[in-house]
């Protein structure tokens, strides 16, 4: 697991874990908001919960290492909300197809950087970040909408292959930020060769070509 | 208890209960994203998680009256997107002070109306309804606010009084579409009469002239 080796500071790390799930929370609110349908939103809605009681349950993490847990995530909100209005794409489906495809991405990456923090810290969020996301909702709800007009099919392949370098932008700025300004690069490309690899199976799996 | 004699039908009544908990869950998530500091955003969450938590809660008990809860739910969605909307507010201090008002009345109204639903479904809605909401982190941000710009109070009294119009034809409607076409208005004025007072409590617990 090359991502061990990045042993990032515990306080960034947890400060940037929990502010994401916030975002995750935000973005899949929003959606639920303004879902074409209740059948829709009631669909949408328990990975708005889902995301809340990460954010949550990191938070508790964080206030185990800093007293003041909202100060930590202050120092990194900017970057976080400005990357989600960047990806939040400009209609309901590209919102949707983003919401799976970047929080994918960034679990899978918080994940595997949680390999390098020495201690019971590290397996405890990775538990937390990989515990159900009640995003699978999303894929079906595409599907529809993919068979019905051809055309935003083609145009959702084209959003989710352009959210993966913005997206990978936050995690390497993530790995900066959490002390490893000296980082050799080379232990960064292979973690994210698989983020890409598995970022290129939901593209699959929403029916899009990676 | 002048509204026990009200008698809603239990599924419009579940129905309109659980999709204005959702919709309180919308406007708190949206206030939450829209917080101006991560701290603001972090005392808001919980009030967010705790309205979709009734929803769900509630959308149980509407689905062992009805097979299809998004379908019943469907049929008043609009209406309530649309209260939703124009109890918005202008800025952020107006949709905060708008959550704690409205859902304020909105909660005691739908406690009071399950007095009238025969067996025990109406105890165990109003124990939903009437669990912890999580709000009381609002007065606490307004007071913050109001007290650093005192024209900001004179503005949110306005905007407070003017709220309960368009809440009471809530209330309203949600009698009606419960069956109750023919409710005497000498039964509904008590209870609005009650609802107003509590408002006003509210009003004076914010600071602000009712």
């Amino acid at each position: 697991m090359a991502l061990a080796e990045l042993t990032p500071e515990l306080e960034p790390y947890l400060a940037q874990a929990a502010y994401i799930q916030m975002s995750i929370f935000e973005s899949v609110a929003r959606v639920a908001t303004l879902a074409p349908s209740v059948r829709a939103k009631e669909s949408l809605s328990p990975a708005a919960g889902q995301a809340l009681d990460k954010h949550h349950r990191l938070v508790v993490e964080l206030g185990k290492v800093t007293d003041d847990p909202a100060a930590q995530m202050q120092g990194i909100a900017p970057a976080i909300d400005h990357y989600a209005a960047v990806v939040r794409g400009g209609d309901w489906y590209e919102s949707l197809s983003s919401i799976y495809l970047t929080a994918g991405i960034l679990d899978d990456f918080f994940v595997l950087l949680a390999a390098g923090i020495p201690g019971d810290v590290g397996t405890k969020a990775a538990k937390i970040i990989e515990a159900d996301t009640k995003r699978d909702v999303i894929p079906v709800l595409l599907a529809d909408a993919i068979a019905a007009d051809p055309m935003l099919g083609s145009r959702l392949a084209l959003w989710g292959r352009r959210l993966v370098g913005d997206t990978l932008l936050v995690a390497r700025s993530a790995i900066h930020q959490s002390g490893n300004v000296y980082t050799d690069e080379q232990r960064i490309e292979p973690v994210f060769t698989e983020l890409i690899a598995k970022h290129s199976r939901r593209m699959d799996g929403l029916g899009l070509t990676a």
